[in-house]
């Protein structure tokens, strides 16, 4: 399950508390599943594929809304056309290397035709970020059983972090990173919901990282060689909640993504693809009867707290990929985990947390 | 009222069945205003203003789900980014003359101030088409008072079509344009809705028009010689239904207004503002309190004839924007009405109605 | 290459003059591939895969600029995000089913990795229709290696249209749907340039249909019985110009594909994938050496041109779907041929071409 | 010129090095103008009207590229329509609270006019934010002559920040707020650029702030009583800079003014219009003739320093527009100035600048 969680180090960030697990799956009904793939011969595999399937798996026949924001376009997440013009998710989310997007499109194809979801077709969101720095991605190691693994592998309850599935060849802020989440729990005068974000993190300079705005990575540059930086990092993000937002207010939640990324220390950068869903299973969308449905709808003046629980809960869960991932030795050299203790001391030395005064 | 309706010319457009007034005002409780503003001196004037004002004037306090499209953005909508944001419309529309937006936008915000709708602030919906040939435009003719005119005589019934409002100084593939509206009945298994269009339409060449797909423009234009066809032509479409669409689903309809505009022979042209706003008042949205809402949503799967409806009524209400509209003469010269009696040999010879077999 | 084109039959569309071939590949340097997939045993193949290839080939280090649009999204066009977020287009555009967007997209990426054109990654660009009404498309027939005979196929000269490539089993107005292509130079005072368009035609109700204005489709409907009209037609349009237009001239460009497709009969329905993509070979954008470069541009002030011949090729390109395709049987029944002398017979009667007065 | 500078503080943010003024006039030909509007009867006033005026003042003949971003669009920016068809800003850019944004639109119309710069229409760029707290904005203060005043006053050389123009009434994590500028210099192998911001800062809580990572503002809300927050912040950022950027780029560059906003504690509530514009000196594009430009264009390759220093010149503007500004009595209250000697306490409690480790 990784090496620690953020706040294992005494380090939290935001003000909003979290869910039961501080994971995406406090979002009732999502699982997250993981295919990890790691060999040396023929050719060095460090890749995977990490699944959301949302509606404990009946997101085939019961859609939910979503929207999603693209930061910086340096990336893919198919299925978007039909997301966005039907303001609906259908399917199970991949995530995979960037070489990889077809096959796990086509395996969600192929996995809904064989279990009878799809009547005529459907159009997968499949989102991927580039791992071939320690991953021989021209080696095309993903395979349509790899895409099947992670979806029968797709539970509830806390989520393996760090070098798994998807996340598992790569790299943040110039450390080892991949798939990390949190969540928050957002309390409104007559409910209460949950909003959770899972990332498959990969992008970043080491100089830019921040912790709860310590410039840690400034401190880490200072006394560390810069690893190759590469040149083609990449963030997914997908957030989930169980409020009653429309379509369009799954856009706008997806948005604020970006406001956790830039607090972590994303810029955008060129050929980052930094690429973010949220989807809503609040309302229920049934693919069958085809009739007017009823909906509930959180107004829009209600969105603040999950505009920050999203901006919470995405650099958090940056930062728990980052605490979770470990040291990664694979194609083209060593990519070093996080040093947790020196993170601690910097933290300290900034009087944010552990023991700080923030 | 205009000279004629194209229906008076044995001519109509499409399949579906029109609503009773063949009119925006088909939809429950939408009102249209016009106010007229002519006068020769000082200066030449021939502009005013529209306004369509959804829930009988109670949108201030109710809003409805709304979405925008432009084919061609050479123009102004005012209000835009808080529709879209919002997915929601929540004040009267107005449509006037390119240098006019900004008086007429002041005044809607003025007009809900002095009646107490508006709290803090509104972003108003105002957009424009170009009448400088006809009207001496850089006179700054309109004024808040005109808006609150139009905003005063919106009503429910037949609107007035061609040379009123903020159509007064239209030209339209070179004849006089103006005000058109049409409206058609869209039958589903369960219940019954209505889709309505109101043009303020400003475009064309008059080699490119197309009555019911025959070449009328380029017969007409064999046999006379073409005005000056000026630079600045553009169309505004305001779509509203009653049925209970999401603000993605208006904003798919609006975007069919699109296939309306091409048939009559629009193309988008570079100097054209063809911009297109949808509203649906099936799902009601108070302002206050501020709490969730119950609403319905029409399922994606039963919007192709809204599609239909929404294209069929645009042309039909660009036709009749022409059909309606008097010969003007203006500031530079003089705009000839439509001929009716050739486009009704035109239509003749093509065997289109009337009396031919289409 | 078909049974006819639609000007065989004395039909043309549009005042533009065509370029020589009247085919996308009037475009310099633009290339078509297709690779045919058809077999009975073990399961009923009617697909394939077709590929537009810009630049003769030397576009993976030579790139376009490029925009696109989506009239209506129910389908994939994947690379999209990167397309739009660089403004450019950097390989082949490949066209096959609904089921096989991944297998090709992959396919291009290894291409590109065989041949040292990609070093780190790349985006593909791959749309779809879907054929599964005569092909059996849950069977994923699609190979890598059918992905990469289309591209060894991609040529100058004469496009072959109907039943190809993936076209191969489309259906479009209820008749036997395709490929299709058509052109038009677009004469400028100081220069002449050409747009050409490729379509995969496989959107349409029979009723609908219409040539050169005529209500085609509804005379056929009169006496032919319709076929099972499916719901999930779509149609992608490659428009391509040698012009020297920025990304968003294209992006505007691949807008009036909208124009042509309503004109034949398109509303851009629930179930279809309305996607259109332009790219513009007039600047050339070297991926490497890094470094600023000089460009050429358009002015937005000449585009009218452009959107008029995009509209017209997009038109007629249908219709050369239309007639080149044959008759087809396969999974579910039997597509009929578009009957071309019911067509002409009926063009006579409206006047219209050929021998009519239009 | 406002109380103080950030950096007279001893504070800086980020890594790059300002230009020569650390201001958006940094710029070469970028002139900004206010006029500032303040009196107590017959009812109270304090806004005004900011002008950006690219070009020194020669944008009405020569458009620069631009492109924008909304983060959250409660908010007006009109002309946004046409400035993301054409990819072009063709006139100054106008600043001013909510209400007036139409007679300040209206305003540069008469303006070009009277000037001979408009020969048939133009569609102005003016942006809001809301000064209801300390202006009584219902009185609708601003005239056409205040617009013309701040074109007129549009110069080279420092800006003024704080209460000034239409920064005057504006309130900013519950400070007083208003205009702020900075400036960074791009080093590129081959050349230098600038990239220069100005916000007029309207938005956020006092509890949100952050100064360069530190938590100041929830250590002032620890000791200070919370004003009354209201419910309409926004924020506008207009970014310049003198490399050849396309239209697409300055979209990008816009989009990372959410950086420098997040990190200074903007989350884009739901009340709040976050509404950036960027635009590019680096190309000319005459109004006449109309004929084809030569361009250059960075490549996107190059573009990550541009997004570097728009996030730090934003996030710097913010707090120079804090820093400046100073306590103001008006229409509900007082609304107190940022307390300067209690920054530069918290920044050295956690050693980040002045005096800090950081």
């Amino acid at each position: 399950m990784g090496r620690a969680r953020l706040r294992d180090l005494g380090i939290s960030i935001g003000r909003l508390p979290t869910g039961p697990l501080n994971a995406i799956t406090d979002v009732s009904g999502v699982l997250v599943g993981h295919c990890t793939v790691v060999w040396d011969a023929p050719r060095i595999a460090r890749t995977g594929v990490t699944m959301v399937v949302p509606r404990s798996g009946a997101i085939w026949e019961d859609r939910t809304f979503a929207g999603h924001h693209s930061f910086n376009g340096n990336g893919e997440m198919t299925g978007l056309l039909w997301l966005e013009e039907s303001g609906m998710l259908d399917g199970p989310i991949g995530i995979t290397n960037t070489h990889a997007v077809g096959v796990v499109r086509d395996a969600i194809v192929a996995f809904g035709v064989e279990r009878g979801y799809v009547q005529s077709f459907m159009l997968p969101v499949v989102a991927e970020t580039y791992d071939g720095w320690l991953n021989d991605i021209g080696a095309f190691h993903v395979t349509r059983d790899h895409a099947f693994q992670a979806l029968s592998a797709a539970r509830e309850g806390a989520v393996a972090e760090g070098n798994v599935g998807g996340g598992t060849g790569m790299r943040c802020h110039e450390f080892k990173g991949g798939i990390g989440t949190s969540s928050r729990r957002i309390e409104l005068p007559d409910r209460q919901y949950v909003v959770g974000a899972l990332v498959q993190a990969n992008y970043g300079r080491m100089a830019d990282l921040r912790v709860d705005g310590a410039p840690v990575g400034r401190e880490l540059a200072a006394i560390r060689e810069s690893a190759d930086p590469g040149d083609s990092g990449s963030i997914i993000v997908i957030l989930a909640t169980d409020a009653p937002l429309l379509p369009g207010q799954c856009r706008r939640l997806a948005q604020r993504a970006t406001v956790g990324l830039a607090r972590a220390g994303g810029f955008g950068f060129n050929s980052s693809g930094d690429i973010f869903l949220a989807f809503a299973t609040g309302n229920h969308l049934p693919v069958r009867p085809v009739k007017s449905v009823d909906l509930r709808m959180l107004p829009n003046e209600q969105m603040d707290p999950f505009f920050q629980g999203a901006a919470e809960s995405v650099e958090e869960a940056i930062l728990n990929a980052l605490t979770a991932a470990e040291t990664m030795t694979g194609f083209r050299g060593t990519c070093p985990a996080l040093p947790l203790a020196e993170v601690q001391a910097i933290m300290r030395r900034y009087r944010l947390s552990p023991g700080g005064s923030g």
